[in-house]
């Protein structure tokens, strides 16, 4: 049901075709997310200006490209994460212009050029070496939402002096999303040094006692910094999204 | 080592009274920090905008009123977390101006009204009555942070629609911090309707298998929604002070 | 021992060709499952009109043809759970009138039409996409029991007016199995709506700190409403099976 | 919003005197559960028919006690769980009527006879002693909601013959509900035996290695019974709620 | 250093070739486990008596095979657990007497009969068919280890009637080795029925919530029979050599 | 239903007063617990041979005291674990010959001299002072059960030759219960020295990571000792069963 | 048996009166430790040098004394750690010289100056003011051992410039403890500062998910920095002993 | 910015041709490492005296080899980790002077004799054969680093005699490093043992309830020997290089 219909309905109470107790059954049952109200609106909002988003892991190359062909037709920038280095090629063939992230296994489609909605930068700062592949995926999640990024690899806390030569360009940013694996302390390290917001982003990187990422993650949320919050295990997604609401322009 | 110290190297450099190599070691060790550079200038603006916290767990009355002295001499804002309600009485007694706050166990102190330094609305939106209290931390928070606070209590998930009919408010807010505990549903149902960046808290409210707070905290780091961060279980200040980093103007 | 059996000693007691203390320790040792006592006869109740259950995992495909052999010839219907789609071709060779069921993994094998031994209609709504196999498991399970089942899918609760246009048909159902993984939210929003059972399924869906589905079993075991209980991660079947045995006709 | 206010606004449009972009905006925006839409009918439903409940544990005597009047002016049945022992005298006080159920710590309030509502009998089996109490807040909930109960204790697996002793009432339950510590095996047994649901509620019964009922809680999402469904750790309210909707007539 | 040296050492003190200094200095750092001491005698006799026995898990073929091939050469009976499938042809033409049992991987190597070393039988009860490799690691182990093993197959607590059936058998045993999977529930019904130790083996089979056989091992370790403890998940060896011990002739 | 219950029956077949049918239908549904069937038999020779056990945690002075006197009135031994000290005096000023074992809080009540029922000596070994009660309450159900105990306490691997000076005593019991905190380490240890059974009880003392004998209880499950299996944490009175059944003379 | 028992052995072999068979069964069983081998005396070099060291926890004042007197008449200097305050002054009384240190509850007894025997410095970092407690154990426990302890207080990650102005003194320290709560991130960064081993302390400090420590337990286990290892959760004494013994002159 | 570049700013202050401001900015942007500063230094007599570490996890052949060719341009040795046995071929077609180490798959370049610069021996003891790898990790790491390096295999507590034939090699030995999985007790025995530090490492050898090495960590946590303190789990690099700093000349 839409504006359309919901008129008819007015239209019946006001010409008597339609008695009050008909139209309050019709409007009972109406679902009224289709009514064009806000929530409605807001998706749609988000839809235009934000990327629809397709998980790729467990999908087979022709849903992926099934669903890719029903959003570009909309003219939607698209991204899918997870996508299996070896369904790349395919899904490229039957979109040449879209653009594969070997690292993170994002790929992206976008017509034209993105419009710039944040306010400042979104900073992507990783610890080590293996993190990338997570901080990779923030950082093509936040650039396809219309945010400049920009991104500082390998300072993790080991060697501080490493992080402290970066201390300018993470106190410029306007968000700033901390990628870590083993011992997850950086974020904590960083939250100290900017009164900007941090999202701390756990990597399932190291092992033994790391657990698949539980070290880390439990290091954050126990961060002695305030204004560090947490995203999922290896969620760059996640925290490229966060990031972006965050920069973003009212 | 200040900056009158560093002029005074240079100065001694340019009349030659110091030679490069004692310039040199003196620079060396110059503890950067007290040189007033951006780290210190920085952490300078942050305690004046911003209030000092004091963690009040495990500190004596005497130590809370020892550093409530020292930071309220320097005009800063106080603000103590997780105060006793023993510990309030004598508190008050010696900073008449200081006010309790009784379901957080927070304490503020502050001297003329607080300047709002926020873009928009914080709305902290809580699940079931025993979550209040980690919220009430959060709208204190908030508050003495210099923002405008608004909240939503007991919108639980099992009654969906005690949420839906507080749609607008949520929708009106700049930043949302969703606390619940139990299964911790509630951020990612209120995530999928805003476009606006939430902080969930997870709280240690019910029994069994919530296993104080764990299944509400692994509930929001998976929550199916893009845009949830999450702090630490009961953490109300964190997500106070996240939230306020969100929303303070540039 | 079967009745024939017992009526021999009773005869024997009768006739004087077995004394007392014969006939006590026959007694004593009797197997009384063989007797056709309730517990057997109910057993024998649920073979015939509900499936026999195949655990397909760990068996090869010919221990698994050899005990359908065994059931059909009974003609009792046959259910296999957990069929390996390698496997699936060998066993529809032997039985041709087999329907192997590729989402989920599942077989069955029926002959002529199942009754319909239920009260109402079952319904199965899931969250994701990736939850599918274990929803359509208890569809079949539930199907072959005797039962009208629908389903919903896709009704997550990041989006919670997509849940909201299925009210009717979520009220109008006799029993409803929710499947979700991630946080696990969703039984808590249905169990919200409706009057009647809710039989949550955690999936191991997700990544990071969903751990396989204990972030899922977490969040519906704390469910913040009454009329919810929860079988293993991943058992569709077991969900099945129970909304089966609830919607059935006494 | 109610009906009233919804005639009003038609009778707005058909009189003229509001335009349909009036109608549009009242109606988008109109809070559909206070529509007396089928969610809040029901919830009436439930209401009247079910008892409002009390999570007694962090609230006051003076809170439950101004709940309790809030609801017996409605001549709703009252169940308030967790109530302390030391809390039960004043409200005994103010409620007469009401009745302390000390094993549980269930206290309920009912004006006349409680309208049978269920199809059979639901029958509570507990393992320990120390499970009494859990079977007890069970017994209490089914009791007030409408259902005949009856009961069967200490007949945990480590003494089979003593459950078996108890079969013909087992079976002749319409549901069960079983409550047990420590490994939790009585679910399986009993499932074992009936075609009919069974509720699982572990306990925080044992020591050591049972980890406040984990063990229990474990052994019961492993069942290897099918038809058992299991509630959170020393969940007996939702037990005995979830054995009522089950039981209800349709 | 052996019998001869310290008889040397003695003969030196005799004859006056040595000084008690010296003599005390040799004494003190005698390794006393060369010497024949019971330690060793005692391992001896393990060894004479009881199997070698190989964990053939991360071992090649070849190790295997040279390992074997010492011990064979001095007659001792040989017990290889979890030898992988394709090692077994390879090992067994090395030694065409050895025997492969592939349900548990075991491979055994004897000469002549095994003396029976047992005071009565040993009775490995299994609940599903899943637990089958286990259980017959405990028979394979037991059985080399000279003792008379029996054994009960798929009685698991679902259906408890099966497990009565075999009352008689599971009674007249001196040992008994319960092996289940799931809950582990049926080391606390058999427990329940006899007088003798009962030794109880999780195993990993089951999925979700089972957690690889923690499930059924807290099951077991809280178990409500008191004669049960408990071995390692899936460790047949294990059980069987305890049962075996306790099965001893003294 | 008893043996003259049974008689009757079969009196009323032989006589004719009773019909097939009718027999049939009295012995399905015969408690066949009551006939003093093995089952029965057997817990009655546990009663008579082997002490009650009352778990006293949880359980008020009064409750005790009724169970003993009941027990007392038919010349069981008696054996309470558990009991808070504040609870003894009462219990001892009913039970004037009743004995209280202060360190382990269990208390015993026999008449006449206990038989030793046992083949070998059970020997209790601990590790730490801390271990001592865990000890004692194996120590005294051994000692009721009809067994000679001997003890060999603060023998932690710390320091192996404190060990080692008990080889002679260790390796002359028949059965050994090891018990030990921490990490748990003592049983491998003395699993190595002996060829008979080790029961290993885990104790929760320690801190930090023991996690409440949890590292202790995974260091016992682990042990690369054969011939070693284990109790629930601080099961002394599990460890002190166990180790009769297995001394007991067949 | 002490060197005087072997000398008569060896006696008797000289002079005929003990034949060889004799004298190897003696010496078989001789308890080596008694013997003033290596072992022994180097506990009694542990001894002399290091102190005793009583752990408190659950040891009454009046074992605590006994244990002190014990080792007092031996000139031993003692450490007693975990004394509750409330049993201090009663020990206090007792020995006069004995030093309580509140923050720890370390009590020590000392006569004369302890003699230095390390080779450096021992630094003792902490995070927070709550890891004070810890911080001072370790102190406490090195300084008693012979060292010379220097300590740095509240030097936590999130204001990283604390940490940098101490620089010099923890390059200039021999070994280094550095104990934290929260996120456990100190140790990476200040073992990535220097060239000396790093001993970890996690602290119960925290709250949520810090989980008593496991939380900081990880971090430090996952420590990107290599030079750290780790001590157990709150073991103050632990960290300082193992400093002590990195630290001591060869 | 180097020394160069400092001089080159103190010489621009001295001629007046830099202002007093100018020379301030700089300075206060100076990345301080690199001046050489402290830190650097340190790092550079690292990186001169020990070896650069490559953790070859998860990096591809052609990464390795580049990092090699950088470093060992520089003449460092080199120490790679965790590299897969099919990469080493090539990587030593590339370096034909690197050596590869099967068990723990570490791989080393070095040019000329390494220099010994450590104070005693490093005795690396394992449990059982499968901890070689680890215990290999070690002993490659110490070498490089400078360390003469014994090791003891194969002498796990459940053959204490084992260990004690070793014990004049490990008292001699100035650190000790223990790697041993299953129930990790072998550090508590070796503890005991010695004066010397000892650092253990808990391998993943083990099944079931060994969880990964959870067992073993926890044992070595909570080890009853003083003077032992952990790395992470399969850590034998960690375990390495923490000797190599402890047993490092001053």
């Amino acid at each position: 049901m839409n504006e359309k219909d919901l008129k008819k309905i007015l239209n019946g109470v006001r010409k008597g075709s339609m008695s009050d107790i008909q139209a309050l059954e019709a409007l009972k049952t109406l679902p009224f997310e289709d009514l064009g109200f806000a929530n409605i609106d807001h998706h749609r909002s988000i839809r235009k200006g934000f990327p629809e988003v397709i998980y790729g892991k467990g999908k087979t190359t022709e849903q992926i490209i099934k669903i890719m062909e029903n959003m570009s037709s909309k003219k939607c920038p698209v991204l899918a994460t997870r996508i299996d280095k070896n369904k790349a090629p395919k899904i490229k063939k039957t979109f040449p212009k879209a653009k594969y992230h070997p690292a993170s296994g994002a790929l992206t489609l976008t017509t034209g050029k993105i419009e710039n909605k944040g306010c400042g930068t979104i900073l992507i700062v990783s610890a080590g070496t293996s993190d990338i592949p997570v901080a990779e995926e923030a950082i093509v999640t936040a650039e396809i939402m219309g945010n400049h990024v920009e991104h500082v690899y390998d300072v993790g806390v080991a060697g501080i002096h490493r992080l402290m030569n970066q201390k300018d360009k993470i106190r410029q940013a306007n968000v700033i999303v901390v990628v870590a694996g083993m011992e997850g302390a950086l974020p904590s390290v960083v939250g100290g040094l900017v009164s900007r917001p941090v999202i701390a982003v756990p990597t399932s990187t190291g092992y033994g006692a790391s657990f698949g990422g539980i070290a880390a993650l439990l290091g954050m949320l126990n961060s002695c910094s305030a204004g560090v919050s947490v995203v999922n295990i290896d969620n760059g997604f996640g925290a490229g999204y966060m990031a972006s609401l965050i920069n973003r322009k009212l």
